[in-house]
């Protein structure tokens, strides 16, 4: 029993690193079953190549309970349960350092919409969140930066700007399942390295027009969708 | 029929993809049959992995039919038919989101003409189109794209400075052939990451003199023709 | 005798080629035995690709006389000798001249504690030394790098920061094993990277909170250590 | 006959290839014998996928008559006879358009002695060429090449420092052989990138004291050498 989810979960966690976003083993990736009752996500720092599809823990959504896999679960797993607890779009939840993404969160600053590469997939600037504070750094850091996201997140669509800069930490992303969650990581990070460039060759900060926005968003997402390259 | 032309357009899409300018499935190639009958190019949405020669799309050039293929066209058809109906020195159009050239096209900017490297291939700096106005956005998204490229181009011969940015989005290029078309988004690859560097350093935009970029370009195109490294 | 700590410095200097950290010859890997009586280090000027387990030198750390390996020692082994003498919780030593760090220490400057990704290994800024003097590069000029850098780690732990750079030069790192000082020469190389570009997207160099850092550090290290990613 | 010297030559420009330096074709690699009778140097335009030891252009040195191979020799051939001509010392010669070196030729500036790493091969900075005026590019352009790194080099020892700029167009370096001439095209490109991003981060550019220049160059060079890594 949820073998298939492990195979996804893992599978997923071999792209990141394949596609260059990781460093040692700093990321992971979880999803939820179809039920939503439990979460498979990538056991606590095992490096990648000796990673197996079994060694992916599984945990109950309700009563947090590890129910698969005898490694100890990723220390980020309370960020991602709060995510599913939170945000009923969400289906699979990324978290990288990867460089560039990193380097908007390290500097407090959102990603802005500088062209059609990032309006093809995130409808709008992609936000950085507030620094915790002290307490909520000292006690359940983990579930802390959940929260915080979806307070960034606040009542927007999640699935609309699928991404979110913690302030000194770096990016999580996620999708309605774990192949799309990793595919805006690979996006993210792209953008991101093109905005920081654009930042300074620009000279100023200004985004696209909103109805070039609109058109590249739309033309791929939603119920008049019929973009593909 | 057509076969041929399927294979060297498949080819041209990998050759893209090996040479580092495609993420995920951004970017595609086309090319017209010697009597610019047909265009042959990228089926939408398929991954590179999975691409097989004879997935590669034909339509007809007249009636816009499609004559051969069982997938959709790249959604990018209708910018590549209006080249080919206003450029007739085009044989074949590449259109990538590569890193440097879409920082360019992002900025608005121009990539200047600061060296052999550049000089060698475009007769000139590579320019970068108006933005589109609303209204081109919203009807006919696609082909208004083709429009304001070859608005942008002008009386001047298109293989003289065989690439172009759009405002916002990317780089397209073109060339008598694919195989000619890809090494051009290649080149403008590779001058448009030095062009970035050197407006940095150089702290001033002054082009090459003339007489240096009449002779790399001269000495590589044309009848006086003479130079291969 | 000493077989295995050569296998395990062989390791090491082949994971820093493979981790891309090395340009020709440019690095070193030693590491002590656990009674601390001899140090094994890479030989001099061997190329990568020809280096064996058996061409590793072994040399006495009271006599400082070769006891094993044919090859010269690394003209570095003066600075690890020096290090293994005056820092007796390091096991492990490692130079190179990987890219973002040799920036930071070539300009002089410290690398601030700009996120999560630094506190997770360096409770701190990562120092640089200030310049050796004309007296200490004539004479016993790699010694005298040793001298300097255990004059900068000062009284400090040095575990709690693994990492220090030359001024003009380059970085060091250590730690208790080989492994692990070579996971620091791969992660001081990704954070002076990230740093590099915070510093010019941040436009001030405001490190991140201390509860931040200490959370980060502390998770991670010492006696309530908890995470794995 | 000329056999081994068409092989060493061959393998001098794969490795060049190899180590990233070469983008589609540009660059080149040549020899000439122990007796400076003849020149061996790559032939204009093959792809290095195609390249063979016997498509090696043998010239001879007096009469620049092609004493071996049926393809022309590279267009860049008038430059490397020019350098064999007058820096007797010089043995093998390497032209490249590999990404740094050519910011700083396209922003006519020299590569400023940042650091140890430049230190260890490049006696002081590397120079920048003045421009070519309009007659020297109209006329003999490869071989004006040649005379205006002869002018830059100038009464100084071009094996002390076997690296140029040349203004708005890219890097040659040499060496006593061809292996030498590669490494240091090899290193140019890793000092270059450094030195760019020095420059940026440090503010300012003054070099490293000329004692730790001396240090460093002397300790790998000449008489007195004892260093390697």
């Amino acid at each position: 029993m949820h073998q298939e989810l492990q195979e996804i979960v893992y599978e997923a966690n071999m792209a990141l690193k394949r596609n260059g976003l990781i460093t040692l083993t700093w990321g992971n990736v979880s999803m939820v079953d179809s039920k939503r009752e439990v979460m498979a996500i990538k056991p606590s720092g095992v490096a990648y190549e000796s990673l197996r599809p079994s060694d992916i823990v599984v945990l109950d959504l309700q009563t947090r309970e590890q129910v698969k896999g005898s490694l100890k679960p990723s220390s980020d797993a309370p960020t991602h349960l709060y995510l599913y607890d939170h945000l009923p779009e969400v289906g699979a939840v990324v978290h990288t350092h990867s460089r560039w993404a990193t380097i908007f969160a390290q500097s407090g600053k959102a990603i802005p919409a500088f062209g059609t590469t990032h309006a093809d997939t995130f409808y709008g600037p992609v936000p950085c969140t507030r620094p915790l504070n002290r307490q909520e750094i000292e006690d359940h850091y983990e579930m802390n930066t959940g929260k915080v996201i979806v307070e960034t997140v606040d009542r927007s669509d999640p699935l609309a700007i699928p991404a979110i800069l913690i302030e000194g930490h770096g990016p999580f992303t996620w999708g309605k399942d774990a192949r799309d969650a990793v595919e805006h990581a690979i996006i993210l990070e792209e953008v991101a390295m093109m905005a920081y460039h654009t930042l300074i060759l620009k000279e100023n900060d200004r985004p696209i027009d909103q109805h070039l926005l609109d058109k590249h968003y739309l033309r791929k997402h939603g119920k008049n969708a019929y973009y593909g390259q």
